[in-house]
């Protein structure tokens, strides 16, 4: 195989580095986390410099998504979501991870969820990955009030996670039957709700103000 | 190990046989999903007569649950959840998932699932068992007009199975940070919503009377 060169001019290393420093991340992320792995602990386990890793995979973030072999750039993803502040995002998260799913990626993040489930390891960077890095992306992009954010992140992932799962890993036949449009014609309300919506508080929690007026369905 | 009894006084087999049974009832459910496979071959594939398999196990549901090690009798709790009909049924819904796997069982569940992930063939059984044996119970139990009862089963599948990966499974930190009555009161209306709710038709599909009422959110 020929060895690629780098645009910069650095020594590029070759298809074997870059091998070894995904074998180096994967052990590192499935033994640390997403959160404690770091990118000069990869390198020094790859037996190369830092500068490097960054070289081929620019960020933490990027050669995670690298090791569990998904070719999204994320940051881009969040921005376009993000783009226009808390309103209309419940619409916009549905329909760009619609998108995303119903790709020619779907085989390869099917495929990344299966395996991250297997391994305890890492799950938990997957975890931490999706926590910190998506979830808290998309809120500090729009800025919710610090005290409800976790709350209303933790209500966001459930509903964005259970139509990844229903729909694309077990392929429940009544979520695969739906048009992306009906699916998001339905979901991208719940998500609004959840992020902008007034949540109920749990008895005993948060303000008891004003509880009637705490709900934020019809039925 | 002694012989189990039967109460019947039928020959109850014994250790080996229950184990052998569950052997191949493992091999049965991967190879032709919940709906393929049959206690009659699960039996010949174990050597033995159906009638023993329903002794041990009295339900293909129940044997498949004793394949995944879980010690749950499903029609019971089905029964409880849609005891008093459609009306609360989201809240009721949420609240007996969150009680089950909150409680002892919570390892085995986990693992279930883990396990159920690694292997198509197992993905497709719980899909299929699901689909067939939990949410369509559910639907018949409340009795929703069947044009859109799939629809909304696809609904209302995403959002408790998002519930269950993200708190038990992936341990998402927002989620677990949260008591079950603070989910209880955030996804129940959720779940209310899908299942009784006016859902928004998709363009060019459903029902477009009245479009401007179809919305079941306060946002």
């Amino acid at each position: 195989m020929a060895v690629q060169r780098s645009a910069k001019g650095r020594r590029p290393g070759n298809q074997d580095t870059r091998g070894e420093i995904l074998t180096a991340a994967r052990h590192a992320f499935a033994a640390k986390g997403f959160a404690g792995a770091s990118i000069r602990g990869i390198a020094a386990e790859a037996g190369v410099d830092a500068a490097l890793v960054h070289h081929y995979f620019e960020t933490k973030e990027q050669l995670f998504l690298a090791t569990v072999d998904i070719p999204i750039v994320l940051t881009d993803l969040v921005a376009q979501v993000t783009a226009s502040g808390l309103d209309g995002l419940g619409d916009r998260l549905i329909r760009t991870i619609l998108k995303v799913w119903d790709s020619e990626l779907q085989p390869s993040l099917v495929a990344a969820v299966r395996t991250a489930l297997t391994d305890p390891g890492l799950t938990r960077s997957i975890s931490e990955f999706l926590t910190l890095e998506v979830i808290s992306r998309i809120l500090t992009a729009v800025d919710l009030p610090e005290a409800e954010a976790s709350r209303r992140a933790g209500l966001v992932a459930s509903q964005v996670l259970g139509v990844i799962m229903g729909r694309y890993v077990l392929k429940l036949s009544p979520l695969v039957a739906q048009s992306p449009e009906e699916i998001a014609s339905a979901i991208g309300p719940t998500l609004q709700h959840y992020l902008s919506g007034d949540l109920p508080s749990a008895p005993g929690q948060g303000s008891s103000a004003d509880r009637a007026d705490a709900r934020g369905f019809d039925g």
